[in-house]
């Protein structure tokens, strides 16, 4: 289906189709377009997911990780240097230091946290990635659990593999027989259908469906990223400006290639949404329309849905408007 | 129609559509796929016809500008310091410098040369904007005619209204009655049929179908750019790939959302096509493929249809699958 139009000027310029399942806990179907039954990479989106062996193994209260360390851990973020400086601390508090993540360097996606580094003339290290706060709790969970952290983006990895089965548990999805596919960050990803993904996010959401200790475990993680909005994404970015605006109303998480994956805990509802083509500007403004549809009219929703476009004389050329709902 | 496909291991990820046109300089199609009767706009793919009245006007001339120049009159360039500084040295033949750009400005969009610019400290400037040279090519041509350049973005400005009459000419299609979008530097854009831009771009190759001047006029722009390729967009960078594997064999222009235009002269071929989503890697794949169809196997051309997806650590993840021809 056609999920977002991109207009320049008055006309249609280019288009975004994808397919999106919104369900309950019990898996029942309660919005859909497109292609329902697809199966995607769900990629980051899962992030949050993949946090809950942090805490169900009793690594995180071990370590005494704060909340923002935890959002941290369920966050694609821009690499600030707040952003590197809770992966470090996460790290430390286990008694590790950046050399143990295997997630890559890059610059910092956050382009004046990039220029910032390079102005200091300094380089990125693996802290910068984005992917930096679920590592440092990959590797809290490693070795709070008495595993030697070392080569833990294998799927073989005793950590890697209690990642892949709360994911698969809260989905309700065998992920165990499957090959999986390798992430930027080096872990394994799953082909995963949309409808097991919202009704994943819908348990993650309302604890509903999910076996003991997931249920707090995820109240746990919700809370802390609705008080820390930044650790999840960064300043002016799509997740921390939803849950900036929306708290703990809303649960919403990107992954790489048009992706999102959330929860409308006060609804018991979760969705998942993919842009055929993988572009975030089109992902982003079909999210904000369906969280508008189900949560009601609000000034940030309206924003994030229909953006303008502007040139680089900040002159207004074009909008993007959703077709979603 | 699908353009190309993107693959996570085995598997398809993403998938981009969108539609192509091939076509002579009679106007006769010779290859189509998906809705070839589509209008788009072209953005930036149109350059090159553009910079037409620059030498038909007899500025080019009467400034000397050199074929370096005259390439990066019809670049989207990556705001090197070479790109920079050109744009400049053809501004000073005129007697101006960068306080008569109307482009805007936005951090060069070369990451190394963005990130030299910050660590010395210092902030870009409308000569760092990718259409800088485009822009310096229609302040001689203003200055070259007498004209004051003052407002030359504008669509009734005299220069302006010169460049849009040379594209409508070249690709036999009238704008003037048109309400144009507005571009990312300011210009106007128009839409035009990929039919007319196909067959466009195979009379700027050919030289046939146009009138007196314009045959010449676009021999030299050719001749300029594959003896500069890098001036076209940047080290690495598709088009520049194309122009030095290639030179004189193919003249290919990225346009902004996805679009591709180009010239296969020795055939007396045009050709336009636009990613549907407007991502420049499927139109890059498809672009590549659609070459190497018309022009036979290549090295170059073979890596550009079908790149591999490495991640942050190096690793081979994926690859990118064209499905157009």
């Amino acid at each position: 289906m056609l999920l977002v139009e991109i207009l320049r000027g008055s006309k249609v310029e280019s288009r975004h189709s994808g397919a999106f399942v919104v369900a309950d806990s019990e898996g029942r179907l309660v919005l859909s377009g497109g292609d329902a039954g697809r199966a995607i990479y769900p990629r980051s989106a899962t992030k949050a997911l993949q946090a809950l062996p942090l805490l169900l193994s009793g690594a995180a209260d071990r370590f005494g990780l704060t909340d923002t360390e935890l959002a941290l851990a369920c966050a694609s973020h821009t690499g600030t240097e707040l952003h590197a400086g809770t992966a470090a601390a996460m790290l430390a508090r286990a008694g590790r230091d950046e050399l143990c993540l295997e997630c890559g360097t890059h610059w910092p996606t956050s382009n004046s946290a990039a220029l910032a580094l390079a102005a200091a003339g300094r380089k990125p290290g693996p802290l910068h990635n984005n992917c930096s706060g679920k590592h440092a709790g990959f590797i809290c969970t490693a070795i709070g659990t008495g595993r030697d952290p070392a080569g833990y983006v294998s799927p073989d990895h005793p950590t890697m593999r209690a990642v892949t089965q709360a994911v698969g548990v809260v989905a309700g999805t065998d992920l165990a027989a499957q090959v999986p596919a390798v992430d930027g960050c080096s872990i394994p990803t799953f082909m995963m259908p949309l409808g097991a993904l919202a009704a994943g996010f819908a348990r993650f959401g309302s604890g509903s469906n999910m076996p003991e200790g997931f249920a707090q475990a995820a109240a746990r993680l919700r809370r802390a990223v609705a008080a820390n909005p930044v650790m999840l994404a960064g300043e002016g970015m799509f997740d921390t400006l939803i849950a900036q605006a929306l708290g703990e109303t809303a649960f919403v998480k990107l992954g790489a290639e048009g992706v999102y994956c959330g929860a409308l805990p006060a609804l018991g509802l979760g969705f998942a949404l993919k842009c055929d083509d993988g572009a975030p500007r089109a992902a982003e403004a079909a999210t904000a329309a369906l969280l508008r549809h189900f949560l009601g009219p609000n000034p940030v929703l309206d924003r994030l849905a229909s953006p303008t476009i502007t040139n680089w004389n900040g002159i207004e050329v074009g909008s993007i408007r959703p077709c979603v709902v």
